[in-house]
C-alpha cells in the first residue's frame, strides 16, 4: 500500500511508493519505452496487456477486446489503490495516511502514432467525454476529494508510453496547488464579489492582445504572468467551477478549440513536448462562484527548466503577448 | 528591462524577459553547450569573457585576470538588472514592477571538470565564504528583498555551462515558495512555540531513520515526505534564520559535510544531475524564531519528472528511509 506522507512545514502531501520502492540501480538501468507499435500495451489487438477497462467507447466488440475507439484502463503500476480504508495516523511530527485513489490511463485513440495535432476532432470529443464519465463514476466515493488528468506528451514532458493517452489520479486529499489556486481566487471574490477566471476572460477579450483564439463558448489566451514560454489557458467563457458540469455542445466545441490549438502549436513549435493540466475544483465540494475550470498547456521548451524546477521561481524568456501574437497569426491548412 | 509580473490568481511573481525576447525558432535552434575548455568563459584564461568581477578570492594577479581561485561575476545574460527604479504599475487587473534586482555567477572552481564529488573542501568552503559575502553585499540595497542561491548540475537539471559555478538572484519580491515554507512554519511555531526545522532536527536525530550523516554543527537527512527519490537536506543544528549570519567554523564544517555528501551521492547514483537551493530568510527580514536556513539538494533521477511537473503533485518511488540508508551505508575511500 503506497503512503501519503504530509510535509509537516507545508503542508503538502506527496504520494511515497512503498511496495515497488526502486533502488538506486533501477534508476541508472530505467529501459527505454518500446516505441513498436506491436508491443504497445494500449494498441488494438493488446487489450489482455492492460488490466480490464473501466470504461470503452465502441463501435463493436466484446469488453477488453477489439472493436473500441476509446478506453479507460486502470494504471498496471497505479501510484495509489482503491481497496483499504483511508487510516490517518501520526506518526511522532508527522502526518500519514494509506494510499487511496485511483490511477488511471485514458487511452485517446486507436491510432498508435497519432500526434496531439493528428487527433480527430471526434477523439478529442470522446476523450473530454470520457474525462466527464470517469469523474461523475469516481465521484461516488466520497473518500475521493480531488481528481487530477493531466496528459504528459512527448518523453521530456515525462511521457514513458508513445501512444496517445492521459492519466486520471483520484485522491483522498487535495493538492496544495489547487489549495492555493482556490484561495487566491477567494481573496478576488470576497474583494470584488466577481470570478477573477470571469474578470481575465473580459479583460483578454476585450483587449485581444493576449488572445490565441476565441469562440462563442471558450477563450484560449497566454496568461498575463505566464511561468513558460507558449504557456497556454483554455478558459470557458461561462462560469462553471465543476468540469464534469460540461455540457455536451460545449464538449464538441472544446474538441474543435483544442485541436486547432494543437495544430497550431506542432506547426509553430514543431511538435514539442508539453504538460496538460485540467485545473476543476475539488469534486466533493458544491459549485463555487470563485473558481472556474480550466485546461492548461505547458510546452517544455527551454533547456533551462531546471531554473524553476527547484526554486519555484520561474522566468520566462517569451512574453506571453508575442506567444500569443505568433498563434494567433499562424495559418492552418 | 526585464517584467516582473504578478500572477493575479496565486500572488506568484515571474520574471518576464522583454528584451532579447525568444521567438519560436529560438528554441529549437538552441545551440549546443560548449564542452571544450578553452571556450568556457568560466576558465582561467578567459576572465575577458565575463562582465567585470564583482568579487575573487585569489593568491595573487590582478582583478579580472589570472591568479584567482573563486570568482563572482554578473551573469552575462541577466534575468533582472541593478539599474533603474522599481516602479510599480497596475495594468488593468494585473500588477507588474520593473525586472530589478542582480543575476551572478559563483564560479567555484579553476577546475573545468571537476565534478561536485571531485571540488576540494577548500573549493566548497570558499564557496559558502562567497554565498556570504555576496549575501552581504547585496543587502545593502534596500530594494532587494530576496537572495536565491541555487545549483544545477548537469544538462538535465538545466545546467548550460559545464564548469562548476552556482547562481545567485536577487530579487525585488519573496518568492511564493519562500513565503509558503514560512507561513507554514509560522503555524507551527504559532502553536508549540518552537521552530519546526528545529523539532524536525531532534526527532530525525534521535531515530536516525532518515539521517545520512551527522557532526556536531549539522544534520544531513531524507525528508519525511520527500518529493523526489534522494532528495536531500543538510540542516544547520543550530538555529539561524538567516544563512548569511553563519560563522566561519560553521562554514567550514559544512563543507567538508557537502563534500562527502556530494561523494556518496556521486558514487550511489552514478553522478546523477541535480538542483541545490539555499533556503533562508528575506534578506532585509530581522532574523525569526520560526524560519531555519537549510539546503534541499534534489537530484533528477526519475523519467517521470514531468508528472509533478505541471500538476503540483509529487509521487516518490523511493522512501527516504531507504535513500537515506542507502546512501548512509556507501563507504568512501
Amino acid at each position: 500500500m503506497p503512503d501519503l506522507r504530509k510535509d509537516p512545514i507545508t503542508g503538502r502531501w506527496v504520494i511515497i511508493a512503498t511496495d515497488r520502492a526502486r533502488r538506486p540501480d533501477d534508476f541508472t538501468r530505467e529501459s527505454v519505452v518500446p516505441k513498436n507499435g506491436r508491443l504497445c500495451p494500449f494498441c488494438v489487438g493488446n487489450e489482455s496487456k492492460t488490466p480490464p477497462e473501466v470504461l470503452a467507447y465502441r463501435t463493436g466488440g466484446a469488453s477488453n477486446h477489439e472493436g473500441w475507439h476509446l478506453r479507460v484502463v486502470p494504471n498496471k503500476f497505479p501510484a495509489l489503490r482503491v481497496e483499504g480504508s483511508l487510516d490517518r495516523q501520526g506518526e511522532g511530527l508527522y502526518d500519514r495516511m494509506n494510499g487511496i485513489g485511483a490511477h488511471e490511463v485514458i487511452i485517446e485513440s486507436t491510432n498508435h502514432k497519432a500526434s496531439p495535432g493528428a487527433l480527430t476532432e471526434k477523439e478529442y470529443e470522446d476523450t473530454y467525454f470520457a474525462f466527464r464519465d470517469r469523474m461523475l463514476d469516481l465521484k461516488k466515493d466520497r473518500r475521493l476529494r480531488y481528481i487530477l488528468i493531466f496528459k504528459n506528451y512527448g518523453e521530456n514532458a515525462g511521457a514513458t508510453l508513445e501512444h496517445p493517452h492521459s492519466q486520471l489520479i483520484a485522491l483522498p486529499v487535495v493538492p496544495k496547488r489547487v489549495i492555493e489556486e482556490m484561495d487566491g481566487a477567494k481573496r478576488h471574490f470576497d474583494y470584488r464579489e466577481r470570478c477573477i477566471y470571469c474578470d481575465i476572460i473580459q479583460h483578454e477579450s476585450q483587449s485581444q492582445q493576449r488572445v490565441v483564439l476565441e469562440t462563442d463558448q471558450f477563450t484560449v489566451i497566454c496568461p498575463y504572468a505566464s511561468r513558460f514560454p507558449f504557456e497556454v489557458w483554455i478558459m470557458p467563457r461561462r462560469h462553471a467551477s465543476h468540469f464534469e458540469t460540461i455540457e455536451t455542445s460545449a464538449v464538441r466545441n472544446l474538441a474543435w478549440v483544442t485541436r486547432v490549438l494543437m495544430r497550431k502549436m506542432e506547426k509553430a513549435l514543431e511538435s514539442p513536448p508539453f504538460n496538460m493540466i485540467l485545473s476543476t475544483a475539488p469534486v466533493q465540494d458544491a459549485p463555487y462562484d470563485h473558481t472556474h475550470w480550466h485546461i492548461q498547456i505547458i510546452p517544455k521548451l527551454t533547456r533551462v527548466a531546471g531554473f524553476e524546477w527547484g526554486t519555484g521561481f520561474y522566468i520566462n524568456p517569451t512574453p506571453p503577448e508575442e506567444a500569443a501574437r505568433f498563434l494567433r497569426e499562424i495559418g492552418l491548412p
